[in-house]
């Protein structure tokens, strides 16, 4: 037995290993005697002898098992970025970490953070309908500190002390929930909220969470490209603070110009003009005293607004573009780091080169609890791309790669209706066809086309005019640039159509009904035609669908005579987008954006975060300051006058609105905080509320403008990035972004024959006695046989991530990336490997039991 | 004598071959006869006769002189990207190449198309001090279009029929130049200018001027990012209109919305928020109403502002990257033909793979005619890096990067001061190593952050307070971020103090004098230390020089009691610049800026070109529409109204001013196109027009709009693209772009013996007899005997350009650009090769009269 110690469990896929497969399952029943422990039988080797041959087996069992567990766990935090000294070091850590790295820990976590975010609506400048007592509130917030403090204790347990004292983020977080938790138990005493600036830091606790891990990302990116970003303001402060004084000494000897008659005017309105927000007035007075002073402001705006503001998001966006690649370099060191470290776990000492699928199964098993036995199967077959009996070290580095694939049988056919008879077959087969074909895709385009031409249906069929024939023509025959363009025309004369007559409010054209009659046949063709999976899995149809439903929805709507009819009217230019498909460009310009869409949203949060603070910072300075007839001293009065017109006999209540922009709650703040972001007339606001309060308010919104240009500036810079990325991708690997077949991913297939399907249930029955899991892989021998096919290829299939193309985009770098890593990581690895040789090699960074138990088991060497 | 014509003319720089050099000018002597012509003893092979032997160096030499002027004309087109197919192709049209290929050509043609171009200051809708009468104007204008069709004819007689057609641009301008033709004589005639809206094309006649290149480049770069960003548009309209539909369907039941009244409104609303210069004010009577009516244009904006508009940006980026270095292949492409064109003409039938000295120097006088001889020489060293005895095509093809070199004998010592006697030197030398010293430097910062204080010298220097110790610690130790930092808080104090004060515009502190002082003693320190050359070569000493002057000059103005004072206090802040270029980062954007500064001002002419024309068709239709109180019936009435207003006893004239945004005159029309450009409340202008006018006036203002939003992409594309080459040069280069000694640009060296210089000044002797050509030659003989050294080192200098920078970038593409375009080019280079042995070997686009020349002479073959 100890002769074919060293000869690999299982699975050597060619014939002529296959009798040493079924010896060694026998040979394991024999030794297993069935039990309930599985068999490591190629972890016993010199054993002393069999008396305490079991006992050997348990704790070997254990201390394997112990090993999938820490490699699993390695594997999680290579997967989540988080660093190697947050492992947990022993036991009760390990439960703490368990406990703390499940969904339903994420959720609490998250619900805490959105709970204490939301207070603010109810909190002292509340929402009006929204208004809670102050107990109510304060205990709800005393309530949701308790379960961040509950959460930090977990993270306590688990990371021990001096991790926890050393992890700057969960340090800051502590302060802030002592801080929070001191002011919340002073409100509930005094029964009334004081001035609490603080709230601004609330966001922290969301940010912390699991799930706000791209925010977290997003932030850290706006930090790395502040110092770049701040070199340049200061150059453009310089300018400003320069031509302040300039614009001092030429215009404020002109005492009809506001803008410049003091110093700090002076540098204000310049100030406000970087932002082009009060633009011609501020040149006004001084120009129509001396037309030559435009020159001033000409320089000014060339020199700031179009060459140092142009500056500043090309030093974001290369610093931007250096941080990507960085981040992308570092995480994918990170993973192989923890590939590494996993490695290390599942390999014994007759096999340091190499993972067996046993230890793989054990692994995946901690890994991906939810996997079926099948699946683990094909993920291992899928990284075992050498056919060695193992996984080498450079098999498991694509692990990665591998194991968000989702396994489906490739059908011999590709069609969902090849098993129904044959009469269905062969309709299904034509509607397919039909479907499929370049003619019915334009024919779509052309009914799209129609449907929005401000003529009606009747009209075109009725009368001479070459109309219908035009447009066929036009549909099939000219690119889809002019198709585009003139339907963009149309719909501009179909609007002024409808303008002018009003009539559209009232009735439905039958034509209309017609239209969605077709594109109802349509979605039911084309789901019939490819199959609901298939339709469903295109994006472009999900939109075809969703705007037919709609449209749909809104007939029925208007049928019951219900309000919001002018949907209908709305949806129907929506049916245009259709055309925009037929377009290369549009396509990718759609497909970049729905790319983006996930990215694009942690941008948005982020940019909430910032709104959140700067609201609450606002609620407490400025809440009910402005008010209508407010700031009748300040240069802005007219924004905020309210008051009664008379028109010959009818009075008419003249608004100048901007009293509406205020922070008397956290919405109205969030509304004014937005106006702020697009800079138009912001100094209107700022004027009015520095009037009622005072100078130093302007800080307030400086500090807002120069903080939203930064997220702004890296939103731009992202949207560039991405999409030039995207673009220089498609370049670069000719094979076209936009085929279709493309857009369902990562492709990997595995051939699996009968015989392997055999040899792995046997296994699978020894190591995991519960037979459940192992229907997956009955199903398949099943398939098998249905199919009469002694071998059946499987296909894993999983969306294109950024990190796959970036992975294409850094082919050669990642090279050098990699060789730079092994050189400075190898020598350690190396060491570890001679350490010892039998069962579980080496615990790099162990669980102390398990190491005690590898390091007195018999089995030891030294 | 046969025997040795295939040894190469001159120049064999090893000594073995000396004394061939010496026979070989013997041997000339005998030949030539001290004749006029100067012998081509190479070209001389199987003479039949020595009878007809002078008459065949006559005619060969000519045909030497045709070969070198057709090179140079090759040379010169490689240079200027004129495409060859505008190659002169006989002596007539050469001539008339000749005659519009020279700078007094292009000044003509310049200054007739500003002459074009300025006439409309005069015209009709004149400024007021610069009316003319009409038949004044005429006739000038006449008169310039007479030369414009003197120009063309010039250009038809060079191009010939054929080609000229073909010349999509002279085309162009022929026919604007007829119709421009017809409707002056039409003015002269009426004796009053009608509606000219054609003026508009006049641009054309400026931008078709060879100066003028630049402006035609971007216009093409424009012309090529349109497709990508028409698409883009249209999206972007498609959204808008959408939303209009909507934006009326929802608002326009609301009364007091003047914005979505109507559905044209609702539109026009709509792209004027885009541009978000109604933002806050069109929300606002719908907010009021209901406040989650906000939501809609917080999508609407979050869509098109912040997502399309961006994508619009990303989209002329990419292409306009791509179309950069399309052109920059096609252009080097383009030189490295020509170069081949060139070499072809330049090798005979004994030595077809080289280029002799000879040979390269008659190129030279007619490509550099002012070059001198010794340069030429250089030159031909520096190409002649083999050291081979010709120059083969692959040195060859370095050619346009040495033409530019500017040649300078290399010191032994590297001071100017080294020739001095030493007691001088010593002290030069002293003052060279303080110049240059850190602490010199740090002293300099300290005198500029101190001279900007708020606090006098005097109270720093009697004061207890540690400010003195602070600054020096402060700038000799702390990094330079802080310093500038700091200084920014120092001036913005300062002004405040300014401000409260009012003292500044009275008398100037003794402090700023001194400091004034001490910088002038810097500079002139400097300029001792290092040599007015050296100094002066900086960018950075030439900018601390100038601020010093300035200063100074400001001091002096002061002193005379003249009235600009308020420079000198404008210019003080600018010392504090000096603190910059410590700092890396301000280093790379300022040497950026200066890099960009050419290519900035040619964008900068191309939009003063749009706006040429915009102005004219705006002069046209809006001249003297707008004036105060008018469009009363519009929404902005407010802010062209002026009214007497009555504040308590003293009356005061309140005023809209935005009657001053007119297009009353052309400056006025530049303006307010400035005005539009920037955006902000450019619908005010707008709808103050249209309420004069008709609707249709808006898509004047639309289409400004969008055109400026093309140029300012293309803009903002080139400022990104700029910047991120730049620094991923620098990052690919590890060598600092900083670096000082690299600010001189492009180096090459090149030695030359005794006997070199010797053997070339025979050379010259024969070919060109002229004595003043050699005295830079008999110069280097000199300088050799002075130095007693038997060598001389010479360094051609230029200054770095995009150009050079691009061909380090694209290193490796460039290969395979070359390989591709060698594997096009190569076939036919082979055969006309083959073609003849003797004398030039051939002129590929010949000028026929040399062809004859080869072809009747006894030494062609077959």
């Amino acid at each position: 037995m100890d002769s074919d110690d060293d000869v690999p469990l299982i699975l050597t896929w060619d014939e002529a290993n296959s009798d040493l497969l079924t010896e060694d399952t026998e040979r394991v029943d024999e030794n297993g005697g069935g039990g309930n422990y599985d068999i490591v039988n190629n972890a016993v080797i010199s054993t002393p002898g069999p008396q305490n041959y079991r006992a050997q087996n348990v704790s070997l069992r254990q201390s394997w098992e112990m090993n999938y567990q820490e490699a699993a766990i390695y594997l999680q935090e290579g997967e989540n970025n988080d660093k190697f000294f947050t492992h947990p070091r022993n036991p009760k850590a390990l439960a703490a970490y368990l406990f703390a790295h499940n969904h339903l820990f994420y959720m609490m976590e998250l619900l805490t953070g959105l709970l204490l975010m939301m207070l603010s609506l109810c909190e002292a400048p509340a929402v009006p309908s929204l208004r809670l007592d102050v107990y109510v509130h304060a205990t709800l917030e005393l309530l949701a500190l308790v379960m961040v403090a509950f959460e930090l204790c977990m993270k306590l347990r688990w990371l021990g002390f001096h991790t926890f004292i050393r992890h700057k983020r969960t340090m800051v977080k502590t302060c802030v929930l002592l801080l929070q938790f001191v002011e919340a138990i002073v409100v509930l005493i005094r029964q009334t909220s004081h001035m609490r600036v603080t709230r601004a830091l609330r966001p922290i606790f969301l940010v912390d969470c699991r799930y706000c891990g791209a925010v977290r990302r997003n932030l850290r990116q706006i930090f790395q490209s502040l110092p770049p970003f701040i070199d340049i303001l200061l150059l453009l402060l310089f300018f400003m603070v320069i031509f302040a004084i300039l614009g001092f000494c030429l215009f404020s000897t002109n005492t009809a110009d506001p803008y410049f008659n003091t110093l700090e005017n002076s540098l204000v309105s310049l100030f406000v003009l970087l932002t082009t927000a009060n633009f011609p007035d501020v040149m006004m007075p001084a120009y129509s005293k001396n037309r030559w002073s435009c020159i001033f402001f000409i320089v000014y705006l060339s020199i700031e607004l179009y060459f140092v503001m142009n500056l500043l998001l090309a030093v974001v966006f290369d610093t931007f573009n250096d941080v990507e690649k960085m981040k992308f370099k570092s995480l994918l060191l990170h993973k192989r780091s923890a590939i590494d470290h996993a490695f290390q776990l599942l390999v014994s000492r007759q096999r340091p080169m190499g993972v067996s699928l046993k230890q793989f199964d054990g692994l995946m098993r901690f890994y991906r609890p939810r996997m079926s036995a099948r699946d683990r199967f094909l993920t291992y077959k899928a990284l075992n791309t050498s056919g060695a009996p193992m996984l080498s070290l450079q098999d498991f580095y694509k692990f990665f790669e591998v194991t968000g694939l989702k396994w489906k049988a490739r059908r011999s056919g590709e069609h969902w209706f090849d098993d129904l008879p044959h009469t269905a077959f062969l309709i299904f087969k034509g509607i397919n066809l039909l479907v499929k074909s370049k003619a019915f895709q334009y024919a779509m385009c052309e009914c799209a086309t129609i449907s929005v031409l401000p003529v009606s249906w009747e009209t075109v069929l009725s009368s001479e005019t070459p109309f219908k024939l035009f447009h066929v023509f036009m549909c099939f025959h000219v690119t889809a640039d002019v198709v585009v363009a003139i339907n963009g025309v149309w719909i501009l004369v179909e609007t002024y159509t409808l303008n002018s007559g009003h009539s559209w409010s009232r009735f439905v054209p039958w034509s209309y009904i017609v239209f969605l009659t077709i594109y109802g046949v349509e979605v039911l063709l084309k789901i019939a035609g490819l199959g609901p999976t298939a339709y469903f899995s295109s994006g472009w149809n999900l939109f075809d669908f969703s705007v037919t439903v709609f449209a749909f929805l809104g007939l029925v709507a208007l049928a019951f005579n219900m309000e919001p009819f002018y949907f209908v009217v709305v949806l129907r230019p929506f049916q245009l987008l259709r055309l925009f498909k037929i377009k290369q460009r549009y396509r990718n310009v759609l497909d970049t954006m729905f790319e983006l869409f996930p990215r694009m949203a942690s941008l948005g949060l982020t940019l909430i975060i910032f709104y959140y603070s700067f609201a609450i910072v606002g609620m407490e300075f400025f809440a009910d300051v402005v008010y209508p007839n407010c700031c009748n001293t300040s240069t802005v009065a007219d924004s905020y006058r309210q008051f009664n017109v008379t028109h010959g006999n009818n009075t008419v209540l003249e608004e100048g609105y901007y009293y509406l922009n205020n922070f008397n709650n956290i919405l109205s703040s969030f509304v004014t905080l937005f106006e702020l972001t697009v800079v138009n007339n912001w100094y209107i606001t700022m004027e009015g509320i520095t009037s009622m309060t005072s100078h130093w308010s302007r800080l307030y919104f400086m500090t807002f403008y120069i903080v939203t240009m930064v997220v702004m500036t890296i939103i731009v810079a992202f949207i560039l990035d991405a999409f030039v990325f995207r673009m220089n991708y498609s370049r670069k690997n000719r094979e076209p972004l936009e085929n279709p077949e493309d857009e369902n991913g990562i492709v990997f297939e595995v051939e699996v024959s009968r015989d392997e399907i055999l040899a792995t249930l046997e296994l699978y029955k020894q190591t995991c006695p519960g037979v459940s899991s192992l229907s997956s892989l009955q199903g398949v021998l099943q398939a098998m046989d249905r199919s009469g096919h002694s071998s059946l290829v499987y296909q894993g299939r999983r969306s294109r991530t950024k990190s796959d193309l970036s992975m294409k985009m850094y082919e050669e770098e990642m090279q050098e990336w990699y060789t730079e890593y092994s050189r400075e990581n190898l020598p350690e690895t190396d060491q570890s490997l001679e350490r010892d040789l039998d069962s579980p090699v080496s615990n790099p960074c162990p669980f102390p039991e398990a190491q005690l138990n590898s390091q007195t088991g018999p089995h030891s060497i030294n």
